[in-house]
């Protein structure tokens, strides 16, 4: 979370008196790709033959030129787009790839970006997903600048914590999953949740993942250029743990925790170990921890947890010897279980997606606003791309409410099919609907920082 | 609908006495590809230059090889599945053609089978919907042997409607979608509609297309792969129209009543006329009728009916002359604005979600069965593929009730993953849940033969 990179979380962070702490990434690095072979680095280069190295660094150098010239706000208007967006990265990589392990780097870093394989999304999404994070180097390492840099002082969940307390906890309701909205009276949108509770707004921001919106009963239907695109979005999928040790047993034989694995079949998860990337997540006050991201989780989603749990400490003990095997404490996360969630880091788009339907990403649909990570275009798939979203809904909500309070330099926030121009009749309910507007906004950011 | 092609509606069709009748293709056609020329041929050979004819009929024969060995239960099981499933066919085109004027016949034909652009499908599931209907030649022709060669007498309805009165209307439940689906106690399945019905029965066969499964609540919730795979199955988009003219013309005139249209920019429809493709639709006692999909019908979808009747009109009498401009009956359909269907004619699989999770297409989930065109292996889209799919999804469950009755035959009918071994305590319940199970299958089946 570098400032230029994941700007609006760290503006958040400060706005609410949450620290941050740096990534620990000192020492000796793991790899395990392609061959099985275990190799070391302590650089930022990976342990590879010469050849592969300049194969990977020549991709990402393509990558990176290609990305920059995607525009933001529209990646349909890139130029090649159409060519760009019927490809997916896997029949990309393998036309710009020779070597099999600059294959299966690029194959790790994408499990752990996206919950996917190469080959489940469009090239011009990797390229504008790698744009709106400031690069593809950005995205996948951990160093200065990167957006693994930073973490958050006890997690993300003080975010929410303090967000809540800001508006107050009683203009925020947990439990309530919406199941319908209404908006067949023109004048106001009804929002009705699974228990039957039903809130009236002049607005509505939106901030659900994609898989979820197509749950939601809407009347009117949402148009069909936003529903054929919800279908489009298919969300990732990553087992996550955490496993909790006495001591730092990888720092003192100076390791930085760091491991990634990829090889094997593609397909068949239980030809390879599980894991995908481990990181050191030393707590700030000292308690040590390794966490780290199941590969092919899909096929792993299927095990016991314990067969899970064994097959990961096996793994680590490869890397870090018997004392990976003993953590005093285990927990894990299988995202793709959790029931307003169903997966997880993002959900991507698949080919054709951005060509035909990207308008209807961000576009309103009557009194309904859209926020969430997947409608950013600064770090879209992050915390930052979340907080981003929720300041242009918010933004457009304002500008049809009370366009006078909407300075300038905001109304660049708003992208061009994010904003209609207001009905005049609209202006007098301002104050209540900023009051709604906020809870939408407060409860949106509360589901991504809890999910996310 | 030939017998080698589509057996399955052919002999329901011979059960239940409803006839068939040959499409008119004789005379004149028009092609209007690329270039925007219109061109006219009679035989089966598009009128396009030689070095475009070869080009075409190389790739035809290409597809042809190809799709011979995608095995028609099991495409992941294809030599190379993994890199033809994680291309899209617009790629695949894009290496395989190279004049334009193939290229835009490949469009039109994509178009019109799939409501889809070349570049929103994967190459294997694109080999293996050709396969399932005996072959790329059997799907975009109407000649003997092929796809379009027979049509219903009095349309589709008759079949759901003879099929309604064989079982009774009085088990025919309509205007009653399910809303949830609940097996929490494991001895039975729970169905509750919209309006608050709820049935039980011992066994469920779901017929119901993919986007609109989402939709529904299962209790317990699906597992992580059948979520993924209808995540991943996007459905297609065509308005369809009929004009009713007061003569023939056409056919006066030597014309078979034929239009195939590819031309202008893939995005921006209104840069080229609506249609796509039109046939003679004169029905069996003589009114004269030509039928016809828009291309590109996303964009056509935004557009008011009166617009899209005028441009067709319009377009229409580019090929047919003024008469064509005077129908005196013209009715459309938007496919895409049915509450239950959101689209037409069938739902594709994205790049990788036959390599990752077509395991999931048809396997029970405990007592649901899964049936539908997009379940079919043969026919798959089609009517046939919908009737194939009810009697594998009705063997199925017979093979768990009472499996003395399911004959050897029978038994082959059933794909590995469809099939599970019974419980010993089920067989008693067989008569009460065989009348359920005809139920499920009947009402799948009317809502196929009404929305397809």
């Amino acid at each position: 979370m570098q400032s230029s990179r994941q700007p609006h979380i760290l503006s958040l962070m400060e706005e609410l008196g949450v620290d941050k702490y740096k990534q620990y990434t000192d020492g000796i690095k793991f790899m395990q790709i392609a061959d099985k072979k275990i190799k070391t680095y302590s650089s930022n280069i990976p342990s590879m033959s010469l050849f592969a190295l300049i194969d990977l660094q020549l991709f990402i150098n393509r990558v990176e030129r290609m990305r920059k010239v995607v525009p933001l706000d529209n990646p349909s208007k890139a130029k090649k787009a159409l060519e760009l967006d019927s490809m997916t990265v896997e029949t990309f990589k393998r036309q710009h790839l020779t070597s099999n392990a600059a294959r299966e780097a690029i194959n790790a870093a994408v499990r752990v970006m996206f919950g996917m394989e190469c080959c489940e999304m469009s090239v011009l999404y990797f390229l504008h997903y790698a744009n709106s994070a400031g690069g593809l180097t950005a995205l996948i390492e951990a160093s200065e600048g990167a957006g693994q840099e930073f973490k958050i002082k006890g997690g993300a969940q003080p975010l929410s914590e303090k967000l809540a307390d800001k508006i107050g906890r009683e203009n925020v309701w947990l439990n309530e999953p919406v199941v319908q909205v209404n908006q067949e009276d023109r004048s106001k949108v009804v929002i009705t949740t699974a228990s039957g509770k039903t809130v009236s707004a002049k607005r509505v921001i939106m901030s659900v993942p994609p898989n979820f919106v197509v749950k939601i009963d809407f009347c009117p239907s949402l148009p069909l250029d936003k529903r054929s695109l919800l279908q489009r979005q298919p969300m990732g999928h990553l087992i996550k743990f955490i496993a909790t040790y006495s001591n730092k047993f990888w720092r003192e034989n100076g390791q930085s925790g760091e491991v990634v694995c990829s090889y094997g079949d593609p397909v068949l998860a239980h030809d390879s170990g599980p894991l995908c990337l481990v990181y050191d997540a030393t707590s700030p006050n000292g308690n040590p921890a390794l966490v780290g991201f199941l590969g092919k989780s899909r096929e792993w989603s299927k095990r016991s947890s314990e067969e899970r749990k064994k097959a990961v400490l096996d793994h680590l003990m490869q890397f870090f010897g018997e004392m990976a095997g003993t953590p005093i404490d285990y927990v894990e996360k299988d995202w793709g279980e959790e029931p307003y969630n169903g997966g997880c880091p993002v959900s991507v788009m698949v080919p054709g997606a951005i060509t035909y339907f990207h308008e209807s990403l961000r576009k309103p649909f009557d009194r309904i606003h859209w926020a969430g990570t997947e409608t950013a275009s600064i770090a879209v798939g992050y915390l930052s791309g979340a907080v981003q979203s929720g300041i242009r809904a918010c933004v457009e909500v304002v500008s049809h409410l009370q366009p006078s309070l909407v300075k300038d330099t905001d109304r660049t926030k708003i992208t061009p099919c994010g904003f209609q121009h207001q009905s005049a009749a609209e202006s007098n309910f301002f104050k209540s609907v900023v009051i709604n507007m906020l809870i939408g906004l407060t409860l949106a950011m509360i589901v991504y920082f809890i999910y996310n």
